[in-house]
């Protein structure tokens, strides 16, 4: 199998964009802001580029098809929420910036085909409206979702709170248009939900982070909107009852259970010292869960979560609870969970990780880490997720009175701690963000060999010339 | 992009079969029983091979890296229950026949991750069957299974009546091991929920059918039992209100609905011309559905069930309805859905089809469908199936007092007209079964050039020499 491709790219500044004017709109061309040159974590910064923004699929392949033949990189650019670099550059000649937000249509919905058709360019708080109103859910929710768009969404594979009950983004794609490295366009929007028609290219360019082309729309999934909602917090004995309690909740509630949040003890904690405001129903127990259940018009939330807490403390799962009494009780509940995040943000982390472990392993992951991030050094551990899915947001922080910058000696250490002991559970270093650029070493590290030859082998087969995204999930060659 | 693989394949006799002597035990041989050679449909059959049936993975890759340097076409056999052809050729010098047989042990069945590691040569039922003894569901039902293997069923994406609410085989499957076509081992086993590192090449793997790889063990995803079960049989006003009605069932009762099932008058009229011993609870409606529930510990099915049917009848959707009031009338119930594909069997079909459609457009295209058969000849069609996942089972059969053998000349007419209007509808030819030797044409016919281009080139990358079922979903060139 061939290695990723090495052949020269050149700029798309000068003829390559004067040459692109006859073919393209002028509405496509638009000025380099410095936020497409940016990420959030402001790791990359981009040093140029020619900024492309078609508002048709056809202005894509145009722009594809030319950079194909001049040999221009292409970097697709969705809400730029991206937390692992998969959308700046900076080692490249300048590249075209292909933006998606004007192939921004709501191309169809249909709640009797349970299905909806959308633009790249459409984003996510907006797909989650237009279902909606047309009285169904689309249900992936992310805190970034007010200005992600699908394209980027699907393109990463984004998670969240909801991938318990409804899967990821990959999960919640019927079916893709896209342009391919070539420039052919691919055609594959469909509502179907059984199409057995040859190899499933869906799933091949969702999660390939615009390395292997360009997603321009998508039919998503729609479904039944929960009418009768519920939640919880209750306080577990230990992180094993977590894992006891989701499965109690899940033999008894059925699909039901929508989200089963972890918290720990530490974020609780950052939550009193940095927003105070934020009101903790449970005080502040070693670990809780948060519960969400969203049912059909004869279900009882709140009588299943009563029958829940009395079989989990007879059990000695559960040691305290309280279930909302009312859709304002549960949405304080999800404050708690939602400010974390926050509180993190002002308490300042010296290393964030976003990983998965296999579900059954979670107390035993837990207990180790604490462990491997004490031989490096005296920190706080911030443990907090997504329990159903086994993924955790594994956050070291600073002593109270240090700051994080007093750490930037010991930052690879405990990366590499973690990601080490992620991996010696068979878990994942990279659960929902993706690779990026951020991970590429990591991939590299972690992955199966068999597994990134076969990647490498695909990529240099749809892409060539390497113009697709140089540098993101793959190293470049040469 | 490259075009498929045309270097000259050689027999497994002789040279190749004794130098694996070498390296395999001797139990890895076995003798070339004629079932091997066979297909259910007895449309193809095979000519020659050496059957290898190893043991391990490694096995396997000893066979696969062999195949690879003496250019040994490998076909991948499972359970032999494949409806296209995928898993015999006659067209090839002797190939090594891989059956999977012997790779068969359940290797981990773990209740608290909800997932289970499982040999390719596991069959179907057996693994339903440990997933029970655990507590735990493996919803994929299909007619074959107590012998279709699970290998054959990820490689065929295969479906089943439970689609609708857990997906098909693809969504089951958390990630698969498999003998790449170069020899090597991708150890995808994982029951992570959440992995974003790098391309999904288990999707890429499942519904290949065996051209880009071997898949020796996958982890499935288990669920959890439904405690309370029910069903119900609604006569309905015509199929469109088979969508209203399913909408509505999932508006009620969420993801409880298990299946739907749409069953035609002809269907009904034929089970008491062949089988008079299937009891119809509710006469021959012109068109009625199959309900299945399966709830939680505090669901109640059959007042869900009687709520949904006053609904629905008071929106002029239903026009009579029984209800299961026991485990015997569920099973009752399911008989007369099941016992359709053996009634059609006993008349003889000239044509039967396995395609899907929109489910929004499934009453214009049974209207349709009538009329292009018409234009054919005088002919009898049952269309029945899965319509909550717009998938019909719509076959052909003679009038009264005359064989399928009287029709031969019309067949091809048929399966045209039908696949015409099922493209013509955004549909898909292949809804199930897989694409395998017989549908090749068809999707040179109806898929999109972009996507077989991709195909082929994936095709070349993972496997230039052509050695991995060939023949199946592509052509091979030269």
């Amino acid at each position: 199998m061939k290695d990723t491709p090495t052949e020269t790219l050149t700029t798309a500044k000068g003829t390559f964009a004067d040459g692109l004017r006859d073919h393209l709109p002028a509405a496509a061309f638009r000025d380099l802001e410095p936020r497409y040159l940016e990420e959030p974590r402001g790791r990359w910064a981009g040093t140029d580029g020619l900024l492309l923004a078609p508002a048709t699929t056809e202005e894509v392949a145009i722009i594809i098809k030319a950079a194909q033949q001049a040999r221009v990189a292409v970097i697709p650019y969705g809400g730029g929420t991206g937390l692992v670099g998969g959308q700046v550059s900076s080692d490249l000649p300048a590249p075209v910036i292909l933006s998606l937000e004007r192939l921004n249509k709501v191309r169809n919905v249909d709640p009797v085909e349970n299905a909806m058709t959308v633009e790249a360019g459409v984003i996510l708080q907006q797909a989650q409206e237009v279902a909606e109103e047309a009285g169904r859910l689309f249900p992936l929710t992310i805190a970034s979702q007010g200005s992600a768009r699908i394209g980027g969404i699907l393109s990463t594979n984004a998670g969240g709170v909801n991938v318990l009950r409804y899967g990821n983004a990959r999960d919640l794609c019927l079916g893709v248009e896209a342009v391919l490295p070539d420039g052919s366009i691919l055609q594959g929007l469909s509502p179907l939900r059984k199409n057995n028609t040859g190899y499933d290219l869906r799933h091949l360019l969702i999660g390939a982070e615009g390395t292997l082309g360009v997603i321009t729309a998508a039919t998503l999934k729609l479904m039944p909107r929960p009418v009768r909602t519920g939640a919880a917090m209750m306080a577990i004995r230990d992180p094993a009852a977590a894992l006891d309690l989701l499965n109690m909740a899940r033999d008894r509630i059925g699909e039901g259970v929508s989200a089963f949040e972890l918290i720990g003890r530490m974020g609780l904690d950052f939550l009193a010292e940095t927003m105070p405001e934020v009101r903790l129903p449970l005080g502040w127990p070693e670990w809780s869960v948060l519960i969400d259940l969203g049912l059909g018009a004869s279900g009882d939330p709140a009588a299943a979560l009563e029958g829940l807490f009395e079989a989990a403390f007879d059990a000695g799962l559960v040691t305290d609870g309280v279930i909302a009494q009312s859709e304002g009780q549960r949405h304080d509940f999800w404050t708690v969970r939602e400010s974390i995040p926050e509180a993190n943000r002002r308490i300042g982390s010296i290393s964030s990780h976003d990983i998965s472990v296999p579900i059954a392993s979670i107390p035993d992951f837990i207990r180790d880490g604490t462990g491997v991030i004490a031989k490096i050094g005296d920190f706080r551990i911030n443990c907090f997720g997504h329990v159903g899915d086994g993924n955790l947001h594994y956050n070291v922080f600073p002593m109270p009175g240090r700051s994080r910058s007093d750490h930037d000696d010991q930052r690879d250490a405990i990366k590499t701690a973690v990601h080490d002991l992620t991996h010696s559970y068979g878990g994942s270093v990279s659960a929902e963000h993706g690779v990026g650029r951020l991970k590429v070493g990591d991939l590299e590290t972690y992955v199966d060999p068999a597994k990134l030859a076969a990647m490498r082998a695909i990529k240099a087969a749809l892409d060539p010339a390497g113009i697709m995204n140089p540098g993101a999930v793959l190293r470049r060659a040469g």
